[in-house]
């Protein structure tokens, strides 16, 4: 007899029926999947690199150590922003970071992290899983063999931490900021010089006067950084990143291989990430906004709305341009304006007069 | 040798291993688990129904048919609001429901699904997973033997359907309208008669003028019930529901009985669908919305800024009762009465000032 012949014999309803702690181990032992993934953060950065440990984690704990998932931070098996041809090309089977920074293989990438203007957390999730937002982003994936899946959002971020006062439009002239992507465009667009330099290097340039502001990302990921000793203002709200997208890239051939279940694993894994990452920076955010405001006597300011106003304006210019790239990047720009122009009515009325009536 | 033996020689690592498409045939078979998950809604009731169908579809797919789950409607197995007790006494394995319908077990369950001017989805779900929440809630259904998890939100609710103009609060003295809970007990406060009836007799009430005005979830769901054509006036913002969730029931004992992958299973996909239920109604409140205003020409309308700060002052009263009930219930209170301060700030600059700077 041949042994896989028997195992199916003995296997299915007979011997095995009701051996439930058995059968479990049996399982385990057989079918070991072991992945990498390669993230654009460094290990363990809060919120961003945590959410791929837990995702990572989720993934082994559901599929009983089917698969497991070895999590390397950036540099470590590649740099940050070769993430997405690693797991493209199969030198990791995930990857975890967020979609605009692939802009250089289409711009339209970048409507599945956030652009100016555009979707909230709760409004981004709604497009995605329940507006079609989710079938472009595959469309788009596919032709580097990847699937792209949601897992996680940082929520609106803040405008960035400022050494001059915004009080109009002109203030932004001259101003050197770090503030990549189509933000960066928007501030040009207004006068100002954007910048783009890695975390690392910028509370040096802040402390020397290289960098007169910088946006990052809210309270929680801020304060660790120490703004608040080399920076006068903290402005808000983020006009140019109201709620961004962290992506889980799985690579295609390898999500093939694995049996039905664990595939559901990995995509409802991704899926349980995702509540969890904006649960996470809603509650600590507000922890550091407490620690920046009443410890370290952090000045928070709004942003005039005046110079909104006319952010928006700008930025609904370099939004549209986007449209024009190429024929998928103008289906996926009209499906998410369509859907935030629904949204935004059904918005006002609900999560907007909501938050007045209780702040009155 | 006996036949448990004989499975654990062969099992691990030297027959099965590398028979990767065997072995979780092996597994599907050996340690299947039949329940049934009663809930407290229409058998596919919108959002709410079909997010008790989701959630057992997913624990299916991803156990690879290891837990099979059957979902009953309110009334198939059990009445709606006997889901609590159905599964606390192993009826049932699982429930789906809302966690304020248990108030006569404890009044301090209402704080899990939500209370008048309380928190929204997005800071609900902040509280629960990061604020301690959950921990609280677990403790809570501890003494029934039963596991809670949130499994979905609706989001900000609509403040209901008038057929009278609210100007001022003196409007509401005398009004005759379904709102049950503590909603009800402000409108009582506010001088009006607060009713409680099923469903499915709204409409006819309100016809009748047996009722003066109703309250019931949001466009999606109001829309399927026909209210428009019953009803002039339709009030926002849903201030005594601002963002309800739904909740999982886990039998403990039968909960303990599944292996720890499957045990993982169970409440990530909980999770999942907490994310899923919020995206659908955010999508789709928005596309009824539109239905509502423009093919049936419904007057949307706000109520007053006064009438508003007036509801807050009794709600705030009547939540505030709650933490006097039993020493319970003013834990959960303190917890989430200091988590919605502090998570109101930081709305105030996030979420709720880029919502203002996006309608300027």
């Amino acid at each position: 007899m041949k042994r896989r012949n028997f195992i199916q014999k003995i296997g299915v309803g007979s011997v095995v029926a009701g051996a439930s702690l058995t059968a479990p181990h049996i399982a385990k032992a057989a079918t070991q999947f072991k992945w990498k993934m390669v993230t654009a953060w460094p290990k363990n950065f809060p919120g961003l690199g945590t959410n791929a440990n837990l995702l990572a984690k989720m993934i082994t704990e559901m599929s009983g150590g089917r698969i497991k998932i070895k999590v390397y931070g950036a540099k470590e098996l590649v740099p940050a922003f070769e993430v997405f041809d690693a797991v493209s090309k199969g030198v990791a089977e995930m990857g975890h970071g967020a979609s605009y920074y692939w802009k250089g293989k289409s711009e339209a990438t970048q409507f599945f992290s956030t652009v100016p203007f555009g979707l909230t957390a709760q409004e981004m999730n709604a497009w995605l899983y329940y507006g079609g937002g989710l079938e472009l982003w595959r469309e788009l994936y596919k032709p580097f063999g990847l699937i792209p899946a949601p897992t996680g959002n940082t929520g609106v971020q803040m405008a960035g931490w400022f050494n001059k006062e915004i009080n109009n439009i002109d203030d932004l002239k001259g101003l050197k900021m770090r503030i990549p992507g189509l933000g960066g465009e928007v501030l040009r667009r207004a006068g100002g010089v954007s910048v783009n330099m890695p975390g690392g290097e910028l509370f040096t340039s802040l402390q020397s006067g290289a960098l007169d502001a910088t946006e990052w990302v809210g309270p929680y990921n801020d304060l660790a950084f120490g703004f608040y000793k080399v920076a006068k203002y903290y402005y808000y709200p983020g006009w140019h990143e109201p709620g961004s997208a962290a992506e889980a890239l799985i690579n295609e051939k390898a999500f093939k291989q694995l049996p039905k279940d664990l595939q559901q694993i990995v995509l409802m894994a991704c899926k349980a990430a995702n509540m969890d990452m904006i649960s996470e920076y809603t509650a600590r955010n507000n922890q550091a906004l407490d620690v920046l405001t009443n410890k370290h006597k952090v000045q928070v300011l709004a942003l005039p709305q005046d110079v909104l106003k006319k952010l928006k304006v700008l930025s609904d210019e370099v939004v549209n341009e986007l449209a024009t790239k190429d024929a998928m990047s103008k289906k996926i720009f009209d499906s998410v304006v369509s859907f935030r122009s629904q949204v935004t009515r059904w918005g006002a009325i609900s999560e907007q007069a909501y938050l007045q009536a209780r702040s009155l």
